[in-house]
């Protein structure tokens, strides 16, 4: 039997079912988090829990379990589901009432919704790199809230699918703001540059993790945004994101990236973040 | 005993429900309408489920019904309801798949929601007009299809409210859009302005029989975007929407729009319209 949580309660995944006037379906209204599992543990777990609770104060939601009431939730569900590489979904919305735009009384509370799901490392992917596509970012100015409005994100990545690549690559005009699902960093003359943790991307916390190796290992970063003429003549682009750690882009909408392998700094952040990973969870 | 359609299925609204990985719940990835029903009859029916229709189309959705079979449905729903002055609401979701951005597979069929509610016309609103705020427009860029994504509509509508107001009007930068459930029009010396239908707004259904009924009779209009400069110096403002039909808005942000009345233009329009709904749905 598979375990999930909906509203509060450990149910049998079968029956796990919410209203029609959820306004999760309804409106998108509510937030979510996906965390990495490895050997059982949850990977940065806290940083996660943290901004669940960030992205609900954002919408002007609040919670009604606390992040450690929360990752004491995820650890007995990872533990009845027995999960060992995978991840746990979370997401929150802001209760079942009567359709209106305008938020419900506050005796309404948010439903709570998780379950996990086995999920492997994509090793092969993140040895050859991957192929993205380009495309315009049309979400909405918020993007720094990790919302359910995915109505966007889910139209560019069909698009990178569609054209047999793992990522698209969104920009605003001329510049580039961050993946349908990951964040995006290049690499120029050793120096790894990403687009700052503005309304405009969502601060992934594998990109803050990496940032932070790059701080404590003395790697050169800049975090401002850039250009598609500076994605086009970058050394090396990777990708960052919670499945997908640090993932080597060798192609860009038919282009090549630098040589079209992974390159040397995204070689060695890779590395980096798997010693991070086994500092925090064990061996993988 | 209340009847909604679940998946197809009119069932008791007590115990409609759907799965959790329903791709309206956690992506917002589906699209919507509401129709008015005066007297157990659609206004505007075929107007709305063609454009139902169409926001599937730009999201790449297949509606598993044609326009004619829907009518009969709802109209089935509604006799069943015993409705007489009120909505039906429908929405189709990209059905319930595991949750992955990219979209399901082609025997994923969408997953088809629709209930009936009372609602009276708001006629004192109506003859005393209301009052509404200004906001940033947040939304993503294809505000053209009526999709779940309605986390930024939600928010300015709930700031409207906590100032005791009906509406909030949104703009990019110095551009009026459209406001955050209606659309928003401008009289300046007998011409009513309103944005034209792009990707900035929703093609209202209320929208487009007011222009029809202007082309009609004669009254001059023109669809171009105003600014927020035009809408404070403007005779009179409207809102339009399918429940709110012609609604005066008499103050803005604190100030009083004309002589903070009604204007005559609106009034006429008010008629109007009231005269285009007792055509098709009979006297109100």
């Amino acid at each position: 039997m598979e375990y999930v949580i909906v509203d509060g309660e450990v149910l049998d995944r079968t029956v796990a079912k919410v209203d029609i006037e959820d306004r999760g379906y309804q409106f998108g209204d509510g937030v979510y988090e996906v965390i990495r599992i490895y050997n059982g543990k949850m990977f940065t777990g806290k940083e996660h829990l943290n901004r669940l609770v960030e992205s609900a104060g954002k919408i002007r939601m609040k919670l009604p379990f606390s992040p450690e009431e929360l990752e004491s939730k995820m650890e007995e569900l990872i533990s009845k589901n027995e999960l060992d590489t995978g991840i746990v979904y979370m997401q929150f919305t802001r209760g079942t009432s009567p359709r209106n735009h305008v938020f419900p009384a506050g005796d309404v509370a948010p439903t709570f919704v998780a379950y996990t799901r086995k999920v492997a490392r994509p090793v092969e992917s993140m040895e050859k790199g991957v192929r993205t596509i380009l495309d315009e970012d049309i979400r909405w100015l918020r993007c720094d809230i990790k919302s359910l409005n995915l109505l966007g994100n889910l139209l560019s990545k069909q698009k990178a699918a569609e054209a047999g690549c793992f990522e698209a690559i969104l920009h605003r005009g001329e510049t580039v703001t961050e993946g349908s699902h990951s964040n995006i960093s290049i690499v120029k003359d050793g120096v790894i540059i990403t687009h700052q943790a503005d309304n405009f991307i969502l601060n992934g916390i594998t990109r803050q993790k990496v940032l932070e190796i790059c701080s404590n290992e003395s790697i050169a970063f800049e975090e401002r945004a850039f250009t598609l003429d500076e994605l086009s003549s970058a050394d090396e682009v990777f990708s960052s994101g919670t499945t997908v750690e640090v993932m080597p882009i060798v192609e860009v909408d038919g282009k090549p990236v630098g040589n079209g392998e992974p390159g040397p700094v995204t070689r060695n952040l890779q590395n980096l973040f798997k010693g991070e990973i086994e500092r925090q969870c064990g061996n993988l």
